[in-house]
């Protein structure tokens, strides 16, 4: 069979990797797919460092337009992220017949809904297995694996730059700043951190997947965001006496009520099989109706893992570029005419459990009070310890709590922070058993 | 469009599942596959058993050849099971042009190469994910997911009551034979349990598991079984205390010299995430080249996980129907002219670090005759412990080694064995790090 041409936009490490992988894995994946799979073409702003990375077999241009403009490509991959210029290239790609295989979580939650509308007029493929969670082939397990379940919740350590910092505070009793700088020595953190650390990148990814767990439109914009940044180690601490770890959490939930999607440190039970995943790696727990629990666990980034789902969904639209448009697996899992607009709940509709952290001043009443107030707000206590008094004089109350809606917590909290006896601000974390 | 017709033949726990989840999910399911799917027929030896379980709407016969032979029947599900009965009925469906699914690991594991080569021939997809590790969609990540990979090795616990037994033994310092009675009350292990506790099942699900990783024929006559009815709880106590847990493992793993497969109770670092598997549940871990070590977690068995696995097969032969043969994913991963015939490596010619426990007349000079045959045997300790004198008058020594051919290892143990100073037969585990 005619081999397969493959157009690259953007030289950077996963372009790098997914080079490198063509080529390294050439034989393999020719036995698989069936036919060659060819880079023909790359195009990159610095074309002498792309022309030094791929050899002399690709031709390197400088403009991506002549990619998705050149007949002889057959499937155009995007990897120069970001949704201004990438997402006029998709756009073009598409509306010249091609496939389009990305890694860009950004283009596609900002506007996969536009994008996946265009494809399917074209009856062309836009796959992005690469988008979430690395080399991870969770797309192919929530579109294709978990097709016989009605999925209940996802939850997701899905930005290892904050996985490894959470790891290292726990391991090492280190701030969060002095491992921040380790991670940015070490190139898992980027000199401006914020797009990993405060959630951002786990809310782009976390957005796509509840697209595709329960057939709704993208919609990142309602998707609650808070990061690590303003962790203090000793919440970890208390949590891990308490049997917990605390994770940067990606979450998705179907509820009566409508859709949570949000993204914060959790603790987790530390039995959890996702409680134990450290370091950069990712993981995603999904639980489905049928299926019960499943997680998937591996390298979420870097230039060979993401490569690995590059050049697999290469694979997976070479062998169905023949295929009737209708049959093929849907972009978002569900069939386009089947998409559902449920409600993204907003975060005080949330309902969760809490860690609560009150600096108060050591003295008789304080805990009745603060008792009294949560009672007050139909929050039941799991389980309340009190540190010794502090230097400054006062003491520490760490509570666990029941499930309750957010907003009841957040009045709680105000009460709380109102009584004389209680210092600063309360520390509010959420929880999650993961068990239902 | 046209609804898919099923028929199911064996009406067991995982065919009631299947009927279960099509019924429960159908809204849901038939928004993923854009068509309806129906279940028009059933086979049962017992009808009535099979009716009262599949209502009113289900044909119930007690002939599967009835299946077979219906020309409404768009799909045939095999959940008889075995290899005699399921064999001739899989055949014959493939005959005449049915596509099938199937949840037979051994009938795979034993018959595979044949029935998919049949299959090819009819231009007939066969199915299976659920043959292996239940709903878990391994079966998938394997050829489509990692397509991309050259795939190293498999490690995988895919027989959940050897896993149940092996989690109990550990946590309650229990008896091989008390757990089994245990499990075999809850359900968890069958009246006769051979084939679960001897590796049989695993070694099943392993040599399909193989077969698609590299590309090579099934040969589950070359797999080596080891159960775990002989494990004492002793090794599961010491290897704890040397950072290990015991798991029965199925291991798969490509050598210069031939291809690994192998099923035996195995020593993995306590921090490894699937040293952490516990209970009924399953996880198989991958090494590919690109992607590097992947890790999938779920339910191994089960009604309705098993019939996740199912329908998400008949999903995808649904969306397959009307493809063009030579495009599908090939049955065994890698295009059908393009398997290669790898040696499986007898048991003898593997390497691996191993455990040894040897039971020592308490005298001086005996730890020197033992760390003198194992040097004579090219073998070097990476740890050893001596545990105090036992009430025989006998200390124990436990041993953990470095990495080296198992029949250096066998050599080694008949030169210990015959020393006067030892007692008894010499206990020896394998032991894998799983990080390379």
């Amino acid at each position: 069979m005619k081999p397969i041409n493959i157009g690259l936009m953007g030289v950077g490490t996963v372009g790098g990797g997914t080079a490198t992988v063509l080529k390294r894995n050439a034989g393999e994946i020719t036995r698989r797919a069936g036919r060659e799979i060819r880079l023909i073409q790359a195009a990159n702003r610095d074309v002498a460092k792309a022309r030094a990375a791929l050899g002399p077999d690709v031709l390197v241009v400088d403009d991506a337009l002549q990619i998705v403009n050149n007949p002889d490509v057959d499937i155009v991959v995007e990897l120069i992220g970001g949704d201004t210029i990438a997402k006029e290239l998709v756009l073009k790609a598409i509306e010249n017949g091609k496939h389009v295989v990305t890694a860009n979580k950004k283009l596609l939650a900002l506007h996969g809904t536009e994008i996946f509308a265009r494809a399917q007029e074209k009856g062309v493929m836009v796959a992005f297995e690469a988008a979430v969670a690395g080399g991870i082939p969770i797309i192919k397990t929530l579109r294709e694996g978990l097709a016989a379940n009605r999925i209940e919740w996802i939850a997701g350590i899905i930005n290892g730059t904050s996985n490894f910092i959470l790891t290292e505070m726990r391991d090492k009793g280190a701030s969060f700043a002095e491992v921040l700088e380790q991670a940015q020595q070490l190139g898992y953190a980027e000199a401006d951190p914020t797009f990993d650390i405060e959630g951002h990148d786990a809310g782009h990814k976390l957005t796509i997947m509840a697209a595709l767990a329960f057939g709704i439109p993208m919609q990142f914009d309602k998707c609650y965001l808070e990061g690590i940044s303003q962790l203090d180690g000793r919440d970890i601490r208390y949590a891990e006496e308490l049997g917990y770890r605390v994770k940067l959490l990606g979450l998705t939930r179907r509820t009566d009520a409508g859709v949570e999607l949000r993204v914060h440190p959790t603790l987790i039970p530390e039995g959890r099989l996702i409680a134990n995943v450290n370091g950069v790696m990712n993981a995603v727990l999904v639980k489905g109706d049928a299926l019960g629990p499943t997680l998937s666990y591996g390298a979420g980034a870097g230039a060979l893992p993401t490569a690995s789902a590059v050049v697999a969904d290469i694979v997976d639209v070479t062998r169905l570029l023949t295929s009737d448009p209708e049959h093929r697996v849907p972009h978002l899992a569900f069939q386009p005419d089947q998409l559902q607009d449920l409600a993204i709940l907003p975060i005080t509709e949330v309902t969760s459990s809490y860690y609560l952290r009150i600096g108060a001043i050591d003295r008789a009443g304080v805990l009745a009070n603060i008792t009294r107030l949560l009672a007050e707000n139909g929050i039941s206590i799991e389980a309340l310890i009190q540190k010794g008094s502090v230097s400054d004089g006062t003491a520490e109350v760490v509570i666990l709590t029941h499930r309750v809606q957010e907003k009841a917590i957040n009045h709680a909290i105000a009460g709380i922070e109102a009584l004389d006896s209680v210092a600063g601000k309360v520390v509010r974390l959420r929880m999650e058993e993961l068990n239902d």
